[in-house]
């Protein structure tokens, strides 16, 4: 989990390995009763997906000297918040998505009712993981803090939040501000407590830390998402594994539509770079940070 | 919250006047942003609801010798993890109903995306509860136990596993021994573990009063879910508030299909009898879980 052997795409590939392990062995298997329940859970999880929340969580550790056994836990913990949304947001009555990075969504396979379980349990083991998880380095109080933080990030006026006005928003003409609002809840608070578990795994981490990353967090977060929208109009649909222009063909309120391209692709490079100051006070521990705030503008998808 | 004046109905009205306040005071307000969600959220759980798993809580914890107001987290958390599942069970997708507590279901009046996302927002509503909430007496590591048990009995391997053992059996024949798995983990888990978090609401509560508890709980919980199944085929819909008959009809199995109605309530009549012994080293505090095993043989709906 250093950066010296291969530099950012060395970190992320370490991370990635790391990451499917943990998750692997933390989702109950598919030969434990109820079967079909877990296999739905696990295809909803072990799907090939970019681990963005996961790496944000080795990387925030890393940054703060955590050591990288004690931030499996807390990075299964957000890939399974972020699992269950995505199998949520793909059903008929929300989305309505059959393809997710190139493959039947959830409820195409499993069927709507055992896609919407699938999530709920989902949305439990994310908790369980960190009530329970036996290698985690935080004391009990830290442990409390990471559920509560995360019950927020996920929670009405976090994530879920963020998809219901994301529901009252389509069709409808929205504000740059409104737009913001939108994001900062349906993505940035799970982005933002992610980069928090990761600090938090390190026992005692300063406060000042702790305010520095949310700053670089909360940076990243609407980074990502302009450039998310900026992709749905660039990309196109073998690279995305989703249907390209698929949120404008459904009227939903992107930068661009807002903005214009030019001026949503430089909101975002002005972004990064607000991320990156954030963590002027950090040593080279926080190469990682910079490497995915890099990472992130040179995308494809 | 003293038996004394009125017996258990009183006992029961003070639970109920109780949880109702401390419900309505832990979900977020429908002035706050975003609003319609919160409605939804609000509506889904300030239902006139019978609160038998709040109940559970406040009367484990009588029996143990814990303050009120250090139960009142524990059992909002408990109905959160209740009223979210009634969400999404009657979703379309799902059970499919109209009709709860004779109003209209929470997608009836907010729409299916909408009720999807309150239930899913509820959920992180409990655990955000318990770890977060100022009035619990429960050290950090009592908490984290609290969470870890409320995750495992809300999860795969309880109530959401049984929902998904229930949609396997519609149509099917089940053994007994099938039924009752399913139960186990449908209601039961989670009826077993409002008791534990009553009990774990007492700093330091002995392990045998835990494990005689949870005996307790565990064949309340099934008597529970035969005397549903019972009244499901005795009572009339004005009085259930939904379509008497509806899981028969939907050939769902049910102990009076497998075991006929009158072995079905001698059944549950024996449950009440153990779940009663397994009281025997308890004092006075305990004359609640005694009235509620009571109650529940004489509940009409």
């Amino acid at each position: 989990m250093k950066t010296t052997d291969g530099g950012f795409p060395g970190f992320l590939a370490d991370c990635q390995r790391r990451i499917e392990a943990a998750l692997a062995a933390r989702l109950p298997g598919e030969d434990i009763h109820p079967q079909s329940l877990h296999r739905a859970m696990r295809y909803a999880t072990l799907n090939g997906g970019k681990r963005i929340r996961p790496v944000l969580v080795y990387a925030a550790g890393q940054a703060v000297g955590a050591a990288p056994g004690a931030l499996d836990a807390p990075a299964c913990a957000v890939e399974f918040i972020h699992a269950y949304s995505l199998v949520h947001d793909d059903l008929p009555a929300m989305d309505d998505d059959d393809l997710r990075r190139g493959n039947p969504t959830c409820h195409k396979v499993y069927g709507e009712a055992e896609a919407i379980l699938a999530g709920d349990a989902l949305q439990a083991l994310a908790f369980h993981t960190l009530a329970h998880d036996p290698d985690m380095a935080a004391d009990a109080a830290a442990r409390l803090r990471m559920i509560e933080q995360l019950a927020l990030a996920a929670g009405s006026r976090g994530m879920v939040g963020g998809q219901s006005i994301d529901l009252a928003a389509v069709g409808r003409e929205l504000s740059l501000l409104e737009l913001e609002d939108m994001h900062i809840h349906k993505t940035g608070a799970l982005i933002r407590v992610s980069v928090l578990l990761g600090a938090l795994s390190r026992p005692d981490c300063p406060e000042p830390q702790l305010q520095a990353l949310d700053r670089y967090a909360k940076c990243l977060g609407l980074a990502f998402q302009i450039q998310d929208d900026v992709l749905d109009v660039e990309g196109d649909t073998a690279v995305l594994g989703k249907t390209a222009g698929s949120d404008q063909d459904r009227n939903k309120p992107t930068y661009p539509a807002l903005l214009g391209l030019a001026e949503a692709k430089q909101r975002a490079r002005e972004l990064i770079d607000e991320a990156r100051e954030a963590l002027d006070g950090f040593g080279p521990g926080a190469a990682p940070l910079h490497g995915l705030a890099d990472h992130l503008l040179r995308r494809s998808h």
